[in-house]
């Protein structure tokens, strides 16, 4: 009977909604005020609602606000509510185990404190509400990708993202080799491979905020960015057997690859084919608001399959974009798709990048050794990719391709946990790690602008 | 370290959105389906969907479904994660504090599975959703309520729902005499109190499928649920005050009352006064999307107050969709906001539907005396809210409204569960209110069907 309401009259409504209706208004009004200002300085939106993220997040950390002191710990958060959830333990007891004790005290207390189960509603909600705006967010541009032209720029996006592969991992072994003279080659492989995953999130928002998703260049880098999804895998599978047992496993690289190629050539050769199909099947029956529901319904199945390939799910609901893209609205009437999605995408996709700033930490500039290796590998992680844009033929613009490719993300960081897990990174490189997510994020949206110019009026 | 993701390649991606997104477009395929069936069948497309949940959920159970047997669950979910998280437990130890024993064996057994995680997540996602699909429509259905229209059948309204608690109130305490002639007062009197609360959603929701939302009918009904909340709110304070220390805490009660109150003049009067300033200053900025950012924003805002208020979130919704109503799709160009909700009403409001039909559970009407208790409460339920029809003068469809107000959810499960609290009411006498909120809300979609005649064409 403890969370039965309270026998307070003033209580006998209390929705458990109320404190994730608070922050959505919060993290909408940080978003907008963010985005507005960058426009008016002629920036992209998103360099603005990262920036106020960070801000809040990190203010209301040194302030000892003890919501966002839990909100910014990111995934950390899930594991440690999994792990009490599963275990016989507390939120707080299982902060402990999970978080370095730097930061398990203060995420601790504030976990033991009264408001705890409303910030993990909030949590819970807003993590996944996130997770699916960015799917949300890819979809679109993939339906605004035809398949043939993306097959037009197939070898040019091949090149790059093998390029994008290749440059970073060498060069982060090289640095690898310098800073740590002793470290094991596994490590360095590690590390040269957390280097080689781009997350293409960011890169495709500027994009859009630029107003500049139709151009090639656009094209080459979402066409590479799947590639590099299945490359980056592949150097997964075989680093980690490495690491592991210290020989590559051919049947797991194998059946890794054989899935992610399973899923690609299945639902772009399938899906083009028998969607059709089913969408005028589905037509005659008369179905309210079809267009949306089939268009989101077909994003997430192909996200939930694209998963079970071993694939990021931003890959399927791209995919899904592109299937879409040649016949939809020929065959619906009504709204575009594109249309309907962007009311939805205005809400939910600024959450998203407002949620990310909040998850950045600055202490992680804290210690000296750690930021020279952040520094280091920031660097070769910048060079890599954007060598990687000249890959490109000459009349593109090399340097947008090159900028396009170089946020790293959650991939990095799963990647770099992995590693965490089996004990060849350490925590000093994980947190230089977390600087180079951090910094090639906040330098996307700057550098592609500086690029590719002003949105077009 | 145990929550880190696999070392298994398939894994490097898993996605913990991923069984969110099944399990969205799964409630929005059932939703689809039993919509378009009633639909065909001239009926409010939202009985299908709660049909299609009530059979999906016990379906599940009986067959032994450990996501469906997780799911139906409903706010105990809510009640059980909590207790794990506070306390050093683990998910399946609580289910056995929360839940009766007959119950807790499955459900636990389910939430030490290997997917319990996975439920959770889809549980706690859909609940805050379909909670907030909820506000979604009520603020819609608020926003084409004028306030004059409102006023103008203000009096009918009150005269509904002052005979829509007396009646009922009434008529429960008197099935109680009958039934156990040796009951408490106090029992009695909770018993009565629970029978006055009217769930608004459902009809708020028929009466847009049945495009009969700017009939006088509808606005009575929509008033005298607002004065019904907040005089249920009242009954509350009064019979749990009786129940606890056998005297009614006049203080409680007016501190109730007035805080209310002041919610609704402040947030009416204020409200109307103070947002076409705000809406014509923001206006100025440029912001993009405006329109429904402010407007989504403005009804959160006022779900909170509201609830601070104590009174029901929707009421909150729903007046700040009346405060808008007047101006605001008149001050900003562009789509109305009216459009701009229904493309999101559509995806989110038929998951609520069929979420509680999932809730529903037909077990309850299994053992003989609860079933005769439900029987006879549900009786009276539905006798004293349809007499208080007759509280509208004689031109208007008295039974339309009396179906109208029959309506219970959530505020009378809340209320029995503080009945249970205190001990005024057993597990019977619950499981015979769990009845009583399940035919009502099953019979109203049919009840004003029937009444109201088709959809105009």
């Amino acid at each position: 009977m403890l969370a039965l309401p309270d026998l307070a009259p003033a209580a006998s409504h209390a929705d458990p909604v109320v404190p994730v209706l608070l922050a959505l208004v919060l993290l909408t009004l940080g978003a907008v005020v963010g985005g507005r200002l960058m426009t008016w300085m002629k920036q992209p939106a998103v360099l603005g609602e990262l920036i106020v993220g960070v801000i809040a997040g990190n203010l209301g950390y040194y302030l000892g606000g003890r919501g966002l002191t839990i909100l910014r710990e990111g995934d950390n958060v899930r594991r440690i509510s999994d792990l009490a959830l599963t275990s016989s333990i507390s939120l707080a007891q299982a902060a402990w185990q999970i978080l370095p004790a730097a930061d398990a005290q203060r995420v601790a207390a504030a976990l033991s404190g009264p408001h705890s189960l409303d910030y993990m509603a909030v949590y819970n909600f807003v993590d996944f509400l996130s997770r699916i705006a960015i799917l949300i967010l890819l979809f679109l541009v993939g339906l605004e990708t035809s398949l043939a032209e993306m097959r037009r720029v197939g070898k040019t996006a091949l090149l790059v993202a093998v390029a994008g592969i290749v440059a970073p991992m060498a060069m982060g072994m090289g640095v690898m080799k310098l800073l740590y003279p002793t470290s094991a080659l596994a490590s360095d492989l590690f590390i040269g491979g957390i280097l080689t995953a781009t997350s293409v999130g960011i890169t495709a928002r500027v994009l859009r905020d630029l107003g500049q998703e139709s151009r090639d260049e656009s094209r080459v880098i979402l066409g590479a960015a799947v590639i590099d999804d299945v490359l980056s895998l592949i150097v997964l599978a075989v680093v980690s057997g490495l690491a592991v047992t210290g020989a590559v496993s051919a049947s797991g690289i194998a059946r890794t690859t054989l899935l992610a190629a399973l899923f690609l050539v299945g639902s772009l050769g399938i899906g083009i084919w028998i969607t059709p199909h089913i969408v005028r099947y589905l037509r005659a029956f008369g179905i309210h608001n079809l267009k949306l529901l089939f268009g989101l319904g077909f994003a997430f199945l192909l996200s939930w399959l694209a998963n079970l390939a071993g694939l990021a799910t931003i890959v399927g609901a791209f995919a899904a974009g592109m299937i879409l893209n040649d016949f939809f609205d020929r065959e619906l009437e009504g709204e575009s798709l594109q249309q309907l999605l962007t009311t939805l995408e205005s809400l939910v996709v600024p959450l998203f990048f407002v949620w990310m700033g909040i998850q950045v930490k600055l202490e992680a500039l804290g210690s000296r050794d750690i930021l020279i290796a952040g520094i280091a590998l920031t660097a070769v992680a910048i060079l890599g990719k954007v060598v990687s844009g000249w890959a490109c033929p000459r009349r593109m613009n090399r340097w947008a391709v090159g900028f396009g490719m170089m946020p790293r993300g959650e991939v990095g960081l799963i990647f770099a946990g992995i590693g965490r897990g089996i004990g060849v990174v350490d925590d000093g490189l994980f947190s230089a790690v977390v600087i180079l997510v951090m910094i090639t994020t906040l330098l996307a949206p700057l550098a592609l602008r500086i690029t590719l110019g002003p949105r077009p009026v």
